[in-house]
């Protein structure tokens, strides 16, 4: 890719940014568009349809930015719950990280590579090949690479920082959230499966007889899973809510082994009550155990075969190869701004176009795989979707050799358009996005954890290159860098990871007085 | 290595065998020497000393062999403990498994490969190398690698059933024993560590407000622990021992995450009283993390550096390089007995002798590792004990393209010396062997993955030679074999392991009627 590519690329994004920017100002100020960009307003009858016509209506303006922002912390927990507000955290850092990282790369690392003169380029300046502006145009065992390598150290140290930063604050808002949010249902209910059922006895007996047996002091009551089959008869499936007089008491029975035999009396979390996905209530220990290897395995596959669109947008890259593959092709390709577009915008075209296929098949995939709930299926889509980048990240690994770290950093943590996304983000969660599930932030570990392997990665890459470039001792330095870091990350997994997890008898004192989390509308 | 090498390296394992049976029938009967072979039953009361004397006493016999088998598992249970039943089923499963094999190999595959023709070995009969044995033999693409295919599948099928009835067999003595035992101190106790004690409060009094306010009902007392610093003060470690009214009420403490901070208040498993290891009472949550870590390395580094003696050994077997090495004792290496010695008694040797360097050494290192338990730092170095064999099953990896599958089960399933073992272990544990700590045969689980680990590794040399073969069909089919037997470990794990790991709020019908367990001596 030369620079020119590299520049149309930047000039079509924005020139997109800057149409849905407009779009967006013109449209949703349209009276018939109401419910479409201010849904939950409407519902909750803040918002009158029908105004009169005016010409401002029409004009693009860029006020709504800025209202966006208004909203304090405070407001936006509350109106929009702490998954919302852990996504929004998740953008900032992600914003912060890009920031420093192209400070970085652009104002540092990009003026010593183009300084270098390890590659013979002598094009002009806009049709230089962008390996100029890359590690690769450092001259061999140069001093200059000593500043790459203090620019590894740093940024991990910021990133580090940061990270623990985000963790140690989401978990302080997820455990003031939990203390502060009204008692829900299904904190005071497990959900209990494979139970066995003596025969003569009922299922119903089977549960009341065990769990006054077993937790006399805090059993409650319990409701027995039934469904229609399809002779419209209720039929006994083995699965049944029991609930607790206490959260304390839900706990219990939900971390001590039951049974005698591990597959019976299998307690786990109860879903929230419009939560629940009946389908797979019927399925046996076995049977679920099966269809998760199963959907272990295509997801696997889908990974693996996701490798093919990242071939074919390296393969765009490469001009020259295509132009041997299709000849005919020949006369379009040499015109100037074919090939800019194809080499350089193209391929994030297709990537993300192949991306966009992933969510529904997750969807489809987690569907098979058991869950009784939809929030957990979703959450686990969740957690595939964010490493969902690794194929990618590893794919461009190939590439990596060749260009600045910095410009990898940015292909790792600064998806296309985030800008933009950053901007619209808070408008979307206050007044379209209406939260009917709360995991409380559970997919921050995952955010956590991601950004811990695109650093290794970096890591590896750069003692690749400094090893490369005839500068060993560097390399050697910089081993300890992924050492620390995988320290550090498990230090972090030991600290906050289990206020992830469950929650603690402990109420911290302060739990009272902060009353920050929304109550779900059921 | 040639047959006749083999043939006198069995004969010095069976003539050592004789010689140490004939010694210890003699030696066991002098009245002298009572303290040492039946110490148990001296401290019980049960043997008087000083006999008269009778020539019989120096004659060898063998009714202590018939002897040592009869008690049933009911009196060896409650005599011995169930750890030492479980050593000992440990034992008589690797006897079953080894007879297994043996015979499968001996009489079907051992005479198969010797009437192939692959390789051309015209030496006599005793001269043979193993080779003309061993699978290399058989001609490639002939389809008389199909027997040996068979034999793998019909070997892991054995084994599989032997591992589930074992696992499903011993597990149900873990829970008889557990629930027919008298009620343990320990059950109802655990240890409190990362106690943040408030400033001008006591650890006592921080103790005793956090589980009366939130353990109320089954909090009973605690014990903080103290030590004598230089100066010979008490000094306050922040660490206590916290008793509860109930077994339940221990296990709910243990279970539940305690503080919101998890890394104070956390709880874990009291040893038993007189299994506590003190000095690791002091150390912080951060320095204990460390120097677990710092272990784990240095685990890694030995299990490295155990290649070395293993290098040593498989150098022994090819007598022509050991002659280029020092070329002056050629004339030695040429002797007939000294040739069969070297490549045939003396590698096994060594590498016992090796072996026997690790116990110790890993006992260094656990007690570095901040146990706050002996039992716990011994039960940790036996699960790496059990494992200790996998270097050198993978070293053996590299010589065994050219062994039949059979001997290479017999290297991984049966320690040399292993029916010597069996015979003589049941006599060890009746009348030498006192038990003072019990985990309940928590080591089974080990025992059970390193087979596994072991039939693994045995599917994919088999894929390797099959391929190697030239009979590609059969390197397929053999690929779900280890599919299907990493599916029913992760079945046995499901159904059995989480009985290892805690015992259940379930109390079987039939546990007030059995009672095999021995209470410890304290």
């Amino acid at each position: 890719m030369i620079l020119s590519a590299l520049l149309t690329s930047v000039a079509i994004n924005l020139g997109l940014c800057l149409l849905f920017f407009t779009l967006y100002s013109i449209l949703r100020k349209q009276p018939g568009n109401i419910t479409v960009y201010v849904p939950r307003l409407v519902a909750d009858g803040k918002v009158e349809e029908g105004r009169q016509f005016n010409l401002e209506r029409l004009l693009p303006t860029a006020g709504w930015v800025k209202k966006a922002w208004e909203p304090t912390e405070e407001e936006f927990l509350s109106n929009s719950g702490l998954d919302a507000f852990v996504f929004m955290r998740m953008f900032v850092f992600s914003l912060k990280v890009f920031t420093f990282g192209g400070i970085i790369g652009m104002f540092v690392l990009v003026p010593i590579n183009y300084l270098g003169s390890q590659l013979t380029d002598d094009s002009d300046f806009q049709h230089k090949s962008l390996d100029s502006f890359s590690i690769s145009n450092v001259n061999n065992g140069s001093n200059r690479l000593w500043i790459h390598f203090s620019a590894a150290y740093i940024f991990t140290g910021v990133v580090c920082y940061l990270l623990y930063y985000e963790y140690r604050y989401i978990s302080s808002k997820r455990i003031a959230c939990f203390y502060s949010s009204d008692p829900q249902p299904h904190h005071f209910t497990v959900l209990v499966r494979g139970i066995p059922i003596p025969p003569g006895s009922t299922c119903a007996a089977a549960v009341e007889r065990f769990f006054t047996e077993y937790h006399p002091s805090t059993y409650l009551s319990h409701s027995v899973v039934r469904r229609n089959n399809k002779l419209h008869n209720l039929i006994e499936v083995p699965a049944a809510f029991v609930s607790f007089k206490t959260r304390f008491g839900a706990a219990i029975a939900l971390h001590i082994q039951e049974g005698v035999d591990p597959t019976q009396w299998i307690t786990e979390e109860a879903p929230e009550p419009h939560d629940v996905y009946w389908p797979f209530f019927t399925v046996s220990f076995l049977k679920r155990w099966i269809s998760k290897l199963g959907v272990f395995v295509a997801y696997t596959s889908l990974t693996i075969l996701f490798l093919i669109p990242v071939g074919i947008v390296q393969g765009l890259t490469h001009l020259d190869q295509l132009e041997t593959l299709f000849p005919f092709l020949k006369g379009i390709l040499r015109l100037s701004v074919v090939s800019q577009v194809i080499t350089g915008y193209l391929p994030s075209l297709i990537l993300q176009l192949f991306l966009s296929f992933v969510p529904p098949t997750m969807i489809m995939l987690s569907s098979l795989q058991g869950y009784i709930s939809w929030r957990s299926a979703l959450y686990r889509v969740n957690i595939f979707l964010e490493p969902k980048g690794i194929p990618r990240v590893l794919a461009e690994a190939h590439a990596v050799m060749r260009r600045p770290v910095a410009e990898q950093l940015a292909i790792t943590t600064a998806p296309s358009g985030i800008a933009e996304r950053v901007t619209t983000a808070p408008a979307e969660f206050l007044k379209v996005y209406v939260p009917k599930f709360e995991t409380g932030g559970e997919f921050w570990p995952t955010v956590h954890t991601s950004t811990i392997f695109s650093l290794i990665l970096m890591h590896v890459i750069a003692i690749g290159i400094f090893g490369l470039k005839n500068l060993p001792l560097a390399a050697g330095l910089t081993l300890p860098l992924p050492i620390l870091t995988l320290l550090f990350n498990e230090y972090c997994q030991k600290r906050f990871l289990p206020i992830f997890k469950h929650f603690p008898a402990e109420v911290p004192s302060s739990a009272s007085k902060s009353s920050c989390c929304l109550s779900l509308q059921s």
